[in-house]
């Protein structure tokens, strides 16, 4: 790794002997090289075992690579389950940053700039941001280089680099979920558990702009409970419910109510917790309706309830947004234009989230600490790291 | 109960005196009655504690009214969860058969010869057979009277009762799972369990027609396995394993080669039986496949197979025939007359049967022993009432 690291390791020594703290340090680059820091792996294991910083330096681009910056990159359980080496999609294993063995960088999601290209690039300019078209891409780093075709543009207009590096995944999800699904009419209701989670809170704000109507099951919290309600029905959840008022005697009652004496059908229903809670939803489902999963959180295994799968025809799918991403990807980049355009204007609002800034100077534990903490799930919202002064 | 014997009784006497035994009691019909006798149940509960045997008199048909003689009448696992009150579609209950309060006539499918029509009835003549449009009709009994709109005319030419009285649930089934999930094309494989049921044996007949290949699965049988395989290759099956081959470590490369190095797919599963096995199945199914329940003979729960479900869009779907027909009533129609037609061809063979005949003297005890032992399970073939001097 040394002669790698021996140019980067010279060029920090020149920006900081030449510029001011208060400088960014991209002015470096106009000796065209970047000084990169990545978040790698070098083999599966748990994050906090496997995962260190490792710093490579970026040659200027040329013919069609495009030099990115990033500017924030969401922490996903799935970025973790590939960190472990349980999830279908392996990341990208290289020796392309100047490591002897071949590692990947962590991430999957996220939004960077422009800021450099090769003679050969048409269509994107420095200062552009851009969304990256597949998995595996290796999102938390600092910069990277990569060809013009791996990666999306998006108009910034308006936008913050979280509210853009966030879409990809979670509002997507939701967006196919409602759409592909169920087909629902204006009036319709779904069911959802995990209501509170990046793909709930984005499917209430959808299905309140669709003319969709939501029952929204969450856990019971200790603390907080009546404001987590009323955040979720500020985002335009029609009815919040726990668990346990679900399994209730009276909730059957209570939906008749709800859906104007049984008039108004539940057409679909969300999963993303699994166990007996997914058959506690499907019951209230109008025949012929569809189960979509596109999480196991509880790791508790379904039961298939068989009454309902055979006289109720009720029918279990899962939806897994990478894969319909590489079959779709015109659909996938239309709707993230449509959801970045409900952003700026104020029609869709981006998730709590719990940032961690990434400057030059963080250390890796700091970072591996970020990961590990969405693992073990105490952070107050979504893990991102935000690029301060890379 | 008294007077609704009256006349009956007296009939029977007359005959008695009248007829030698080799005559067709059926010519008693020129007095215009048609002395009948049912299975009923007063209420739910198990077979050989509600089932008892009745006798009544049908008066001529008039207006749109068709009177009819049972040929045959099949025994079906849900003519027994039916009885037992534990399926979705109940019994018709009713006081036209002359009892103070409302009985249910068990069965519900048969077939039935036209024995006399009122004069608004068209397009039905005497000595024609007709199979029941809906569930819920009553097939066990020696006449009937109904409406000409309740029932179906089917072409008897150069078949059996027991083939036109098998039709409608089982072969129907079949035909319909294979055409309406998993996209099949010629070449294209799929798997079942329960292989040796009436589905089953009906599936591997249709698909062979069809240029579909089949991995049918069957319990280990301590006597006459060898009997069983060769029994459903000689039907079309192209593979034939137990359930513990299929959970075999080797399976998986045998699988590859029966697809011909899995460049053929296996694109359905169709499942009667439940239990771990069904997971089993799953995964050896092209992405995207459905895996269709019809039953759940092993009364054993499945597990969602989540990973399956999320990241290999395997989806579960539920296939009830009597909800199809109700929705469908002219493909149902169509159904029947195509595999009619094929047994006719000698293309479509009906399976191992275990009858029973119902004469007029036919004990209560022998009837109700035919039905508890269908559910029982210790019989050699289908059970089904062959109505023979009624």
């Amino acid at each position: 790794m040394a002669p790698s690291r021996a140019a980067p390791t010279a060029l920090r020594a020149l920006r900081q002997s030449h510029f001011p703290n208060n400088l960014s340090r991209r002015s470096i680059s106009a000796y065209g090289y970047e000084q990169a820091k990545a978040l790698i792996l070098p083999n599966h294991g748990e994050p906090k075992d496997v995962l260190r910083l490792h710093s490579h330096s970026i040659s200027p681009p040329t013919g069609d690579a495009v030099t990115l910056r990033f500017l924030a990159s969401p922490i996903n359980p799935a970025d973790i389950n590939q960190i472990q080496g349980v999830y279908p999609t392996k990341p990208t294993w290289t020796t392309n940053l100047g490591t002897p063995d071949p590692i990947a960088v962590g991430g999957n999601e996220g939004v960077a700039e422009i800021i450099a290209k090769g003679s050969g690039v048409s269509g994107l300019q420095k200062g552009d941001w851009v969304i990256m078209k597949r998995q595996g891409f290796g999102t938390w780093r600092t910069h990277a280089q990569t060809t013009s075709s791996e990666v999306v543009k998006v108009d910034k207009e308006g936008l913050k680099p979280e509210q853009v590096g966030t879409v990809s995944v979670n509002p997507c999800t939701a967006y196919r979920m409602l759409n592909d699904f169920g087909n629902m009419k204006e009036g319709d209701w779904f069911m959802q558990n995990g209501a509170n989670s990046g793909v709930g809170r984005a499917a209430i704000q959808l299905a309140k702009l669709w003319g969709y109507k939501s029952i929204n099951i969450v856990r019971k919290r200790e603390q907080g409970h009546e404001d987590l309600v009323r955040d979720l029905k500020s985002l335009g959840a029609d009815v919040v419910v726990t668990d346990e008022e679900l399994r209730g005697k009276g909730f059957r009652d209570q939906v008749k109510e709800f859906t104007n004496g049984g008039r108004e059908k539940i057409k679909l229903a969300l999963n993303c917790v699994g166990g007996p809670l997914v058959n506690d939803t499907a019951k209230h489902l109008a025949p012929g309706s569809p189960v979509v999963t596109y999480g196991a959180m509880s790791k508790q295994p379904v039961q298939l309830p068989m009454g309902l799968l055979i006289f109720k025809d009720i029918n279990f799918h899962g939806f897994w947004v990478s894969r319909w991403a590489d079959k779709n990807p015109q659909q996938k980049e239309d709707c993230v234009k449509e959801i970045l355009s409900l952003t700026r204007e104020g029609k869709f609002q981006d998730i709590p989230m719990d940032p961690l800034t990434w400057d030059y100077d963080t250390k890796q534990d700091e970072l591996v600490n970020a990961v590990q903490g969405t693992l073990e799930g105490f952070r107050s919202g979504k893990g991102i790291f935000k690029f301060g002064n890379t």
